[in-house]
């Protein structure tokens, strides 16, 4: 017999991404956001929530571009503070002794020290309630050398990325492998 | 230094979730998705992207609704089949042995062995590319009672939720602890 929670968000797992964009100075500004997935495979597209109210949100739709900065465990510190304070206050990247590199083929900065990078060009946004859900094509993936793994594949246990629990609000690691998919549930 | 990878869903993590819906003859059926992820607080949202392709598409367009079903890590090879066989050819759940209940608040089928459900009502949708992107309000969260912690909510380590890896195509557990949200990263 299941138990009703009420209408909230307990979806498991969600990620841990960092939005990172210029402001209309050029002066690049982080945000983390846990509201976010895969959208689309063919162009590959991703989508991210976010409220109008953040600095974020303004720059998305000046620059029309964000990059997606995957956190490693090891940034759960700087992933959680980047949450928590506005970019119209404060350097965030600065306070947390990272840096910022203009991205490749997007309008947008991205993180040096975090392991993988989406570079994202918004091509269309919805509102959603209190959010403008953004949907971001995703023109290049950029990974450090060092977590690239068989065949030169990101390898989920180098790039360490975290998962938010929507309901007590915490973070945990990546665990144990568990099967190939399309593969473990064939059936004879 | 980072290497392209090019244009690619390498996004982690992302989620392993089941998709319930009930065709137009009322019959139960269930798909995988890992394209995914909440979408909006006020009110709760989740979106969920879906080929056209698929007999859940039509099925969410018909009865604008749709369950999301969270497997635990021990249902990682129903999870997996039901991502590989259309329910236009096979009854998914009979062949697991699962079984589906009409959801308290929508028009959807729910998996009774899976731990958490979430009930969904479908609000909107955009084409992003081959996909269709259903937006739906969450109106109920049902979990099992054995899954619920600490003040009656619940708890990562009892629902064991998988995260699914894009690049090499493999389900991952949940891992241990890192931290509080909107706590560890505060900055003195």
């Amino acid at each position: 017999m299941k138990k009703s929670l009420g209408a909230k968000t307990f979806a498991y797992p969600t990620p841990v991404w960092v939005i990172g964009t210029y402001d209309k100075d050029g002066k690049p500004n982080v945000m983390t956001v846990a509201w976010g997935g895969i959208c689309g495979s063919q162009p590959p597209c991703v989508a991210v929530s976010i409220r109008s109210a953040t600095y974020t949100h303004g720059s998305i739709i000046l620059r029309k571009a964000f990059t997606i900065n995957i956190p490693s465990a090891a940034h759960v510190k700087a992933a959680d503070y980047f949450g928590m304070v506005s970019g119209r206050k404060e350097d965030k990247l600065a306070a947390a002794g990272l840096t910022a590199v203009k991205s490749e083929k997007v309008d947008a900065p991205s993180i040096v020290e975090f392991p993988l990078i989406l570079e994202c060009r918004l091509i269309d946004h919805i509102e959603v309630g209190i959010h403008t859900h953004f949907i971001g094509e995703i023109v290049d993936v950029k990974a450090d050398e060092s977590v690239l793994g068989d065949e030169g594949m990101p390898d989920i246990f180098k790039v360490k990325p975290m998962i938010y629990e929507p309901g007590i609000r915490r973070y945990y690691g990546t665990g144990e492998f568990l099967g190939q998919a399309f593969s473990i549930g064939k059936r004879d």
